[in-house]
């Protein structure tokens, strides 16, 4: 059903005006990209966009994602206008107010429809890109009766400016994602002023050199859009649609320039676009005729919907196939390693824990279906591939195992999306050093809300030989900081299994494994040869691995490869008489979270207590006090073997157990 | 003077020999590219590259960057054989070992001849990019004369893969820097495996969108490579040249396969090499010949550099003015600030921290022409452009304000290339929380001991509506924890001018400066009418900004925009008779290297210490103790206007005073 032209201009400009309105009644914001793209965004969403606002989260919708989310009006007034419960007019009224859903940028958290969380440039983009190859896979498993549907995308020339741009769509061209298509605003501005300022590239041949379909359209010219839109849909390949638009469309003064980007219109300007759009509506008010056409182009999705719903239940066991998978890992990964971590109790493995992950991962993607891997080209590295998981490719969808190629910030972006499309559950690795490169991808998974899993090796100086580039030092407690992020950073072959466990158990929070390169003795076994996931006892964040032999004066608290080490100096210490625990803390943040009689019993208030970790030393104080010591490395590294290098920072038993007994006697 | 091909063969097959003998010796590092790009880097460094090994800092030498940084060895080989003082045959023969100046990957602070650190893939390409910008603004301001040289350099494919080229190679494009060469080793393959493993792109279409000359050699024919290399120099475009080669050329089992990547090639295989190649030298042996035939290229340069000289002792004026700006910025930064910050302290400013680093800037810029400034499209809301920085643009290179469009990774690693190339102090501004995009480079400026200044805006929730996608929470706090890394966060005028002081004035430590979004008051003014560098108070990191008024029972130790709130907070208990002083600590890292007694008169054992940081509070227990309070925001921000956030959050005098009273109760 079409929708005539004269109304469906009046639909655009519902578009406009609640932008400019809730814009300036919050005296910040961003009117520019909601009114250039107002007529793109109506066609799209009344013609193309199969979705049920009486549904938002059905499995087979498509999804829509605002990348250039700073022009969060668009998507709130779309979904208004389209019949979602959520944003009421009174939302967008309150628009960028504490409470409201209608957030500065949108937040996945806080609206259906919202799928995903934008502002950061480029990621909405990116995250698509994983919400494209989630489809794909599933599609592979259980075929187009249940899984067919397009992930969209509207992106301004920020987004494709942006580096992790070229990670994103180098992986979607060769994947060939011909379901995914984006609409780019090619309005020739940014916040800096005309974008022949800072760049002279051509877009459009880029795209085309890196697999894209790439068309072109008059933003403004409904019949051009669905011709482009058109195109793109007949195009085996990932689409680009350029749509040539004015930045700040109906402002009859300030389109066109910068200053209409993020800054409201003001009230004569307003006054002036309303003349201009020939819009007499109240502020806030949408006139019923525009309302009612909006609220029909939901018709078509409800049907398709319900048609969705009739396949669904026709085929019963088929169903309870597609809604297992779909309720995803759930407490199923506790269970999936219980006789792997009871073999190890009972034949200890030296091992490096990236190895140990590798072996955990095996019983994990054996039994677990929605687990789907990769590497950013790091996987005999980061040994994140297993029997379990073919390689996923433009020729074979259904594998589970992406080779992401060098692009990190890509990889967590796309293991975003795949995370906030459902129905998978990513993980993915590089060295630890590298989440330097794809930390706010990390912040996004957390703020999110979201469960993916970063498998990040090569944790410390015990790297060796690589030297200062690739050794973290700040990475660990740096990544501790992001809140709703649980950093994992386990000693052995069982603490690994026990955090995988933990992080793919955690729904709502993404985690980081930090892994070491090197060989790690098991220090676990005894009591674990029943192991459950209620005895995890990484559970806790922090354990007493080791008990004082003598009366206790010391307690060592250590993670991951230092708490060997940590063995040593409790051994040491006591050759003198002096009793020492071994806490092992694989992850500080869960630990926080224990009450605090199970935070003295670990931590008691009348030991000396020692922290040692390869890494800065700034953050232990607030388990060690200040009176404590805090053993680590404030500088950077070195190339040279492993040994060596622990030997130079002083993270050896010799090095360490005079400094506690010289502060014992102090 | 060209070496006839038999000899060139040889050449070549020294750096071969030396690669994989090195790389065997100390059982780790990588041989595949060294042996692969050994032929085009002979053609280059013997017959192209301008620089003269007796004088490895001659400032208008060729700039060579080995962006693919794992094959060191290709530029140790490369150093050694030309005639560098280091490396020497035994420092090779330590490759990779605690103490050599051979690292894993190339240290610019370990041999000259090394331009920039390099490793993480990527960045070196983007350093050049800086390098020759700061040839091209070097030059429009000394002319031809004393200023001519090239940006080479060798990348191979995750250089390419890397999000960071886009960034970096449009800013190239855009601004026509054809001085700069990129040599693409182009062996299709990584890590992972061949690279139609994870990319399909045509790379050389891609360049050639972003204002890129493109050219193609057999990476192992020398008269090919010259004419690629001549066709390079004829165009004014920046150059691209895939070099068609094969990983571990010379190695005859292995060689062409991702196996000769990243590890030795073990004793069997460089036998074979050695028969391959007709090498019959001992490891770490060059045959006299062959090592007169290399150390007879550096000629040249050599000539070049005398003639340089020449020219630069001909006119003292231009000489001295040349050498007095390559100098740097000194301690000259204070001086310019003098008679501003005096004006300040009889004129107090309210206004946001971001200004008064505009404000500031304005003296710093029109006194120290090295300064060139910028921002990541946001320099409306950095503040980062003054009066005296015209745009640099492809059509003027002597203007010292460069629009990076939103390009944040490639505009810190840009930053980084011009500071070592030298004679150019960069700042480069963008909102704190998108650090997260550049958090390696970053981190590459501390490393690397130069000077960079990160203006990071828009430094807390007090950024507002934006919400939690923008509002910095971790990212202060993270960036402390990078070594040698100065994070300022000044709490009015009269301290942003003296950290900017602080900032400039430190050749050997990168900056970042945090700003708020929000205006503050200045607190500063008293005691600061005859300010000189001598009364920077924030050079030691923390001071007292009040004293106590009755018998101190409190210490508040505040950043940034907090100190307002700090200051509150005094009033509140001292209305209570509690005495309470005020520390402001614009930079913890210059605190902590202060004496014990300073730091016990500034933070006193006898007093509850109470940090107000509008951000993470792990980490502030160094400072303020376990039994000290830290105030701050442990979770993700939202989207409000500012004050309702601080309320919201609990960030003001009237949720903290109580607090404190409590904890003295308590």
């Amino acid at each position: 059903m079409t929708i005539d032209t004269a109304r469906m201009v009046q639909m655009a400009n519902a578009i406009r005006a609640l932008s400019m309105d809730a814009v300036q009644a919050a005296n910040s914001g961003h009117p520019g990209m909601p009114m250039g793209m107002a007529d793109a965004a109506t066609v799209l969403w009344s013609e193309y966009l199969r979705h049920d606002p009486a549904a938002p989260n059905w499995a087979d919708r498509d999804r829509f994602v605002l990348s250039a989310g700073h022009g969060s009006m668009l998507i709130y007034a779309l979904l208004h206008l389209s019949g979602y419960e959520r944003p009421t007019i009174d939302d967008i009224r309150n628009f960028r107010q504490l409470g409201s859903p209608c957030a500065g940028h949108p937040e996945n958290f806080l609206l259906d429809g919202v799928e995903c969380t934008t502002g950061p440039l480029g990621q909405g983009l990116a995250m698509a890109v994983g919400m494209a190859i989630a489809e794909r896979h599933l599609n592979a498993v259980f075929s187009d009766r249940l899984v067919d549907h397009r992930t969209w995308v509207i992106a301004g020339d920020g987004c494709l400016m942006e580096g992790i741009n070229h990670e994103a769509i180098g992986l979607a061209g060769h994947l060939k994602l011909g379901r995914m298509n984006v609409l780019w605003d090619d309005n020739r501005i940014t916040i800096d002023g005309d974008t022949d300022l800072s760049t002279s590239e051509d877009i459009k041949a880029r795209y085309e050199a890196t697999g894209w379909h790439v068309t072109s359209c008059d933003g403004h010219d409904f019949a051009d859009i669905r011709r482009a839109l058109d195109e793109a849909l007949a195009d085996e390949r990932p689409s680009l649609i350029a749509c040539r638009t004015v930045i700040g469309k109906g402002a009859p003064n300030k389109q066109g320039g910068h200053n209409v980007h993020g800054a409201p219109l003001g009230a004569d300007e307003i006054a002036a676009a309303r003349e201009y759009l020939g819009w007499d509506a109240e502020p806030f008010t949408v006139p019923d005729a525009i309302l009612a056409d909006w609220r029909s182009t939901a018709e078509s999705g409800k049907v398709a919907h319900a048609e969705w719903r009739q396949r669904l239940e026709a085929d019963s066991a088929a169903r309870a196939a597609f809604e297992k998978h779909m309720a995803g890992v759930g407490n199923l990964a506790s269970p999936a390693l219980e006789g792997y971590i009871r073999d190890l109790a009972a034949n200890p493995k030296t091992v490096a824990t990236r190895k140990a992950s590798e072996m955990a991962l095996g019983p994990l993607t054996e039994k677990l279906p929605q687990l789907i891997g990769g590497s950013a080209d790091l996987t005999g590295s980061n040994n994140t591939k297993t029997a379990s998981t073919a390689p996923f490719s433009a020729d074979d969808y259904s594998g589970r195992y992406l080779y992401y190629g060098i692009r990190e910030f890509g990889m967590a972006a796309a293991m975003n999306g795949m995370a906030l499309h459902g129905g998978v559950a990513p993980y993915g690795g590089t060295f630890l050093i590298f989440s330097d490169y794809c930390r706010n991808a990390i912040r996004l998974s957390a703020l999110q809300q979201i469960n993916v899993t970063y498998v990040l090796t090569h944790d410390s100086i015990g790297l060796g030989e690589d030297g200062p580039t690739h050794q973290p030092i700040e990475q660990v407690m740096s990544l501790r900081l992001i809140p709703n992020l649980n950093v994992y950073r386990p000693c052995d072959t069982i603490e690994t299994a026990e955090c995988w466990a933990l992080a793919l158990e955690a729904p709502t929070t993404p985690a980081v494994l930090a892994l070491s390169r090197q060989n790690l003795p098991q220090l676990r076994g005894e009591g674990d040869a029943d192991w459950s996931a209620a005895r995890n006892r990484s559970a806790k964040g922090a354990y007493r691995l080791k008990a004082a032999d003598a009366d206790r004066k010391v307690v060592l608290v250590a993670t991951g490869s230092e708490v060997e080490v940590a063995m040593a100096c409790a051994a040491g210490l006591e050759e003198q008489g002096i009793g020492a625990d071994v806490v092992s803390m694989p992850c500080m943040e869960l630990f926080a979270q224990q009450d605090a009689a199970y935070r003295a019993d670990v931590l008691p208030a009348d030991a000396l207590k020692v922290s040692i970790e390869a890494g800065v030393t700034q953050g232990w104080e607030r388990f060690v006090g200040v009176d404590g010591l805090t053993i680590g490395i404030d500088r950077f590294g070195a190339s040279a073997p492993a040994g060596d290098l622990y030997a130079k920072f002083g993270i050896t038993a010799e090095a360490i157990v005079p400094q506690i007994i010289n502060k014992l006697n102090g």
